[in-house]
């Protein structure tokens, strides 16, 4: 039985003292600890950030938790400073274990009629199928997964530092992105944003 | 209608003078140019990758053209210090063009039986189906490729240096490596160890 | 005045949690979150070592602060996948602010005599009055720095991923490496090996 | 004896037919490599350009040479995306072979007046004269260097790929970068400008 997941965002980790961190790297350039103090940090930030002197942002990191589909992380795997850890259609059987025989996908409903969904319902289904069919006949997780769809759901982790961060937000919430990439980074972005304005905040888009 | 294809690879340019690039670059941390003559850049490099200097050999690049699959694709994208140029999902539209209505994948057949065979045969079609469907009906592209399966054809141009294809092709011709990475990544480096034996030869795998 | 200084090392922060980190990314390839418990988070980063799975390594990181000569930054800065905060010989002045008019040296002293560090010690001397000269003639930091030795001292953050920090201690801690980065990622190992033992202890040398 | 050199630039090597290249790389996204014909490569890499799909320059690539000075590729080699072979000061030794008992500075000359030169000469010779002193008790070079200055020349050679070239070429030419750096890169564009104006002509600065 196929089941049907949306997409979702998770914050795992954050640097601590982000911002306090990405003041003491900057104040090491110019040697001018001597001027750390209240909201200095968030002052220095913006600073940086309007000056473009944006390897400083490098020396705060964030893990975020994405659950979406392979046509999304096959693109958000080419962010080169980034790092992956991503549901393997290699080391993943969805014949056994937790997943209990069925697969999980998360199609792009929008605009979508009740015919078309019911249409692809039954396409997962056959596809579901023929995956667990070669299963039980022996075939590997690693040549059944042929069958599965672009849409299948996976679950990725990304670490990244502030910067590549609002690189990938600039890239990626651009209307040029593809709608489901731009919909988890914008949730993504949201995240962020909530915990440090002065850096993922609208005013920096 | 769905074709079928198999993996290829071929050779699209490498640095003129490949083996001499190499050592007027390892040559330059010693200043011993005076040094070059008849056969020596073959005995620098070898010397180089003896001693474990592979810097040296990032002044020399190949391009290699791959035709696979999605599943294979989404792999090699990970390399971080190569670069990519892949068909598009969002981009090319199979209901038309070129593709004619039709897609093309590049199953693993290995093992399969004709019966297996058959049963994903009627699978493909089945997607193909549900895609033009879309697409007739007003889905975009980037949508309709929720349906496509992970055997979809992809032809992709990987640029990288030569210390990033050693690199590359001692990951992917392991016997830990998927299968269909693995073929093309073999075929890949025969093509470039015709060329350079002293680079990419057995001896150094 | 040039003062002289010993070269030194400084944990800055460090992935909270960082073993049970790398063990949820771990798990995210494998779908295997149930099996998280006492204990399991060392041995699973155990087994992704001897695996040689390090990408999963990448999920934690830690800054270090350095504090050595220009010598050895230099080399450091090549790492790729780490980030970098470096004092600039541009926009600090030393003849300003809180040099109050000297530069701090530190030089390789191991084997030299007293007669070789007084020669060493008239030299810089001379380079910092050029230097001050220059600057009190108008000339600006960014043209004086020509006159400041190799080993002018310099401070510099270093942000990387654990497995990075792995790969850089195995390059930058063998017998082959310059002595002075050898002996401060020595310390800088010893650090994180403190607190990580699984990772960073000797015998994953 | 010291000498006194000026910064150069000279290409090596760059991809054979670069912009036929970028437009197979770029038509494989799109599939249309039937509309390959005269002049469409240009036509390509304008239109790559504006729309910012930079990823396609990529697969061009070239390789240059620099001289120049160790403050210069300090900053030089932290791009990440470039390839970097230089003259080691831990196996030149200044006092054998072809540097025949002398080192080579590449002082930043503007605005200097012929005391303050005169003043630099007498450091460079005195800084030589303790390395060559030590070299000559028997200390190794890559502790001797501590006392050469941050103008020693530096060869350097340089391998990035267009994309790459054009964001040091935006960075690097800047009103904002030092003038050394700035110098020898606008030499270097307008290298790379004759040949593929399209690419890196003043229109796209």
């Amino acid at each position: 039985m196929v089941t049907m997941q949306l997409p979702q965002v998770t914050l795992e980790w954050v640097t601590p003292d982000a911002l306090g961190m990405i003041e003491r790297a900057a104040r090491t350039c110019y040697k001018s600890e001597d001027k750390v103090g209240e909201g200095s940090a968030e002052k220095m930030v913006v600073m940086l950030i309007r000056n473009k002197h944006l390897a400083m942002l490098e020396h705060a990191v964030a893990s975020l938790r994405f659950i979406t589909d392979r046509g999304v992380t096959h693109e958000l795997v080419r962010h080169r400073l980034a790092s992956f850890a991503q549901t393997s259609t290699r080391y993943c059987n969805y014949a056994k274990d937790k997943f209990d025989n069925q697969i999980t996908v998360i199609p792009m409903l929008d605009g979508l009629s009740i015919e078309q969904l019911e249409r692809r319902a039954k396409l997962y289904k056959h596809m579901e199928q023929v995956y667990l069919a070669e299963i039980a006949e022996g075939i590997k997780p690693q040549q059944a997964r042929d069958n599965l769809p672009t849409c299948l759901q996976a679950e990725v982790v990304v670490t990244a530092n502030f910067r590549e961060w609002l690189h990938i937000f600039e890239l990626r919430t651009s209307p040029a992105a593809h709608p489901q990439i731009r919909k988890i980074m914008t949730d993504a972005r949201k995240i962020l944003a909530d915990q440090f304005p002065c850096v993922f905040g609208e005013s920096h888009a």
